[in-house]
């Protein structure tokens, strides 16, 4: 069932993925009226375009609004991204190098809307923001990659360099293997997807490693009691070191290793558990109760890409009188 | 020299520690206009609260106005400070426990001023920007314990549960000693100064063991040198630490450690570059370059909790229409 939207009050948001790509237009109290999910043609600048585009066209007929009906047109994407001029760089899994594709300038041309393109991660943290009602939270994404968005006070913390939130590449196990990134026992290369994979080579195959992981620790498998219990722990730890460093209200796990659900939400929280009795310290810090899933059914990424273009695009309406122009201010 | 300030003009900012209280005036430009430094009376709540009256009181003679001569009164301290009750918790090396010392009330009826109580290393954050003239940063206090006060975009992160820049008990060593929190080899149990002087006992005695440890690995010294590049990449990780979470655009190092200057910012640089040398994703941060020493001769400690007094309290006034009234708002 949609809603009957008016043009010019719908937002569309897109999380652009490795695989695939989510669009959702979202009407003017922040309901989703309509999602459109499609494989991401990716290799080059121009197949991502062309895909952003086909899709947003997909979207538009969903609902029922020309392509240029959307009043703003918001795009989470991996990648190195300069929210300022709307520009992607290394975004590994979509085949984007070092060469800057101005994603913004050559999307607003075919949408005729302002485009407001972040890092994937920083938009599922505006979604998971609005879906709980929060306003500050970290989402920890866990993945392809571990990185964290973070929505500090209803502001996207990016940093000076672009870089808070970047927790992957934190060494945490100087026994652990080497990581792409040069260091030893990364975040990233002990509680990955890839890593869980190596380390549990048993779920080759399955739908969801993680899932598949979890099952058989449930069972007893000894051999997946240990990795769980180990990825359990550096997820633990990492949850304990945002709240040690950013103290955000909530602490958010998504992504692809996240998709496992409460099996591993509940193994997370045993660590933490586990943690807070050994220290009164993170005791104080309450950190079972205040780490959760994504909530089920939510898009985060592709509802916070629309949210943050409709605020960006507030936003620069206010700063100029209300002349519409292209978005890229950094919040 | 001092200048000639005009009563009500002047906001005072103290810096309350375990040994010494050191308290300066400020006037209207940001200039320390007058300083004091005395013992510091703790074991109590009431020797605490006489102890910053009377160096107050000192003060005001000092420039030369009345106790109640003062516009503001900022006050760093360590311990669990709630900011908007202006209440200090479990201040251990002032003998204060659970029972919550209402120091900004206590004192405002002695100054008859706002006063402005928050943790000693948020206001020294805010005073090493004023003194670098860069609102975004992590002062990181490497003294008894180690902890960060973060000022990002100009505004304090204290974080949900005041626990921001608390990253003394973050777990960095599996092989390190037993922390007084519960856990194994926190930051600050294989870091701090007493840290320090447990793994280099020759240095006891010294006036700065931090100093005597540099310089006796400078000599040579097979051990001191071991030590000392061992603290050297704890540090260099706390910075790598809080760049990959906040990424501050400076880290500033203060306290007593700190105090060894400009050799102890040397060998830090020197594991910074080392390991950017090893992991591009380091050498793009550029952390060498971020890292410093508090600015020489600036008390950033007190002369932030001035600045943070006067702000809240121009706040205040804004709020209200023009009345002063007792500041206690978080910022």
């Amino acid at each position: 069932m949609r809603l009957a939207p008016s043009s010019g009050t719908l937002v569309a948001g897109l999380d652009v993925g490795g695989t695939k790509t989510l669009a959702v237009a979202v009407g003017p109290a922040g309901t989703i009226v309509g999602e459109v999910r499609r494989a991401t043609r990716s290799g080059s600048g121009e197949r991502v375009l062309t895909s952003t585009t086909d899709i947003l066209a997909e979207l538009a007929a969903d609902v029922g609004v020309p392509l240029h009906g959307f009043a703003a047109v918001g795009v989470g994407i991996p990648g190195f991204i300069d929210v300022t001029s709307g520009t992607v760089r290394h975004a590994v899994n979509l085949g984007l190098g070092a060469t800057p594709l101005p994603l913004a300038d050559r999307l607003a041309e075919r949408v005729l809307a302002p485009v407001h393109v972040d890092n994937d991660v920083n938009v599922a943290a505006v979604g998971a923001a609005a879906a709980l009602g929060c306003h500050d939270l970290a989402y920890l994404s866990v993945g392809t990659g571990i990185a964290a968005g973070l929505l500090l006070g209803g502001r996207i913390r990016r940093g000076a360099r672009g870089a808070a939130g970047e927790i992957g590449h934190l060494p945490v196990d100087p026994d652990g293997p080497m990581c792409d990134c040069g260091q030893r026992g990364c975040l990233e290369a002990v509680a990955s997807g890839p890593a869980l994979a190596r380390r549990w080579p048993a779920g080759e195959g399955a739908a969801s490693v993680a899932g598949a992981l979890l099952d058989a620790a449930a069972s007893g498998d000894p051999v997946a009691v240990k990795v769980r219990d180990a990825v359990a722990g550096h997820l633990a730890d990492a949850v304990a070191m945002l709240a040690q460093t950013v103290d955000p209200d909530r602490v958010v796990l998504g992504g692809g290793v996240a998709e496992a659900g409460q099996a591993l939400i509940d193994v997370v929280r045993a660590a933490l558990v586990d943690r807070a009795r050994r220290a009164p310290v993170l005791a104080d810090l309450d950190l079972p109760a205040r780490v959760s899933l994504v909530p089920a059914g939510v898009p985060v990424g592709a509802l916070g890409a629309a949210l943050a273009a409709r605020r960006q695009t507030s936003r620069r309406l206010d700063a100029v009188g209300g002349r519409p122009l292209q978005v890229r201010e950094a919040m």
